[in-house]
């Protein structure tokens, strides 16, 4: 079932739950398609749209259960669970992931890091002692990690994807700036600051000629 | 008219530039929708359709021109073009984020760096001095750059949001965690990787399901 759900839908459910959990947090009880689209810049139908791929989660005319919504994404999406993360690539980025407090209250633990600089292995960074990515394969093969995140220089981001591949990690987040091969059964999602500006100068642009 | 295109689709562009700038730095010539979805793992049909809201770009069964629809997408997206941005938060992230080399090479200028603490104020990171945010307004009525970039802690990310847009900024790639407020007029990307992480989740929690 869960196949057939546009990727793009997907996508935006952790949206939806991270707004449901500060209503929540705020003691709100119910909340409409309406008030929600307006905080998150979509459109209500959109929301009711996605939703009715897991079901039907509101009634006509009430809005949503804020509590009872927001555990039935919460269960949809797996955030229930626990999963663990390989960090690859210490410099300045992958020191910011490692010390960034987001990641553990969500149920995200890095549990290993690694960096190819002499310099850089053995340094101890957040709660890590960071390790040789020459010991990656021994160390994923003993014990898998759920998740890769990928923080390494351009060049060097294919290679250290397909030995996280190849040591059975199933998704990988990549912060390296390439068009990286998967097999299909891998999810990749990327961070990338530069295509994100480059979807909003898009709009500047528009601003610009229009405001001539 | 670009009002009427939908946001998922502009955000959609720059990959396909991205993709189609390596095929140009490979010299091909042409390429297929079909070759191009299998990239980036997307459906041919979706990209013909993406595309379609720009014009006609391809031939029936001839495929799209690399270089010719290259330079239509940039200049769509409006990447050939100078963009200044600020940066606000030096922490770890924004030191990555300064010293990144991916920006100005697409024409992203960082001009100025802020930071609140006395500490940071004053270094030198990547080719910018830090300024006290204390100065930001100032600063940046003088000189108003294109787009803000947020590196603060939660907490103090609505107040920074809401000063950038105060001095005329329009654009906002925001790497704090909130659902910040602004008003429509105002772009704003998050660069979230809880966000990223929680997308996958689903999948592979599906996978231990159907694994079962």
């Amino acid at each position: 079932m869960p196949i057939d759900i546009p990727e793009v839908v997907i996508d935006r459910l952790p949206v939806y739950a991270r707004a449901l959990k500060l209503l929540e947090r705020d003691s709100r009880e119910v909340v409409s398609s309406y008030e929600l689209g307006e905080q998150l810049g979509v459109t209500p139908a959109q929301i009711r749209k996605d939703l009715s791929y897991f079901g039907r989660f509101g009634k006509q005319g009430r809005g949503y259960n804020v509590h009872r919504l927001l555990s039935e994404l919460r269960q949809i999406l797996g955030l229930e669970q626990q999963w663990t993360l390989a960090l690859v690539g210490v410099g300045n980025l992958g020191r910011a992931i490692l010390t960034y407090g987001g990641f553990a209250p969500e149920g995200f633990s890095i549990v290993e890091a690694f960096d190819a600089n002499p310099e850089i292995v053995g340094q101890c960074v957040g709660e890590l002692v960071v390790r040789d990515v020459k010991e990656l394969p021994d160390i994923l093969h003993r014990s898998p990690v759920d998740i890769g995140i990928v923080a390494v220089p351009a060049a060097a981001a294919q290679g250290v994807i397909d030995t996280l591949v190849s040591c059975g990690t199933k998704a990988i987040l990549n912060y390296a700036p390439i068009a990286a091969r998967v097999h299909r059964d891998i999810r990749m999602r990327y961070i990338d600051p530069v295509l994100a500006l480059q979807s909003m100068t898009f709009y500047l642009k528009s601003a610009k000629v229009s405001a001539r």
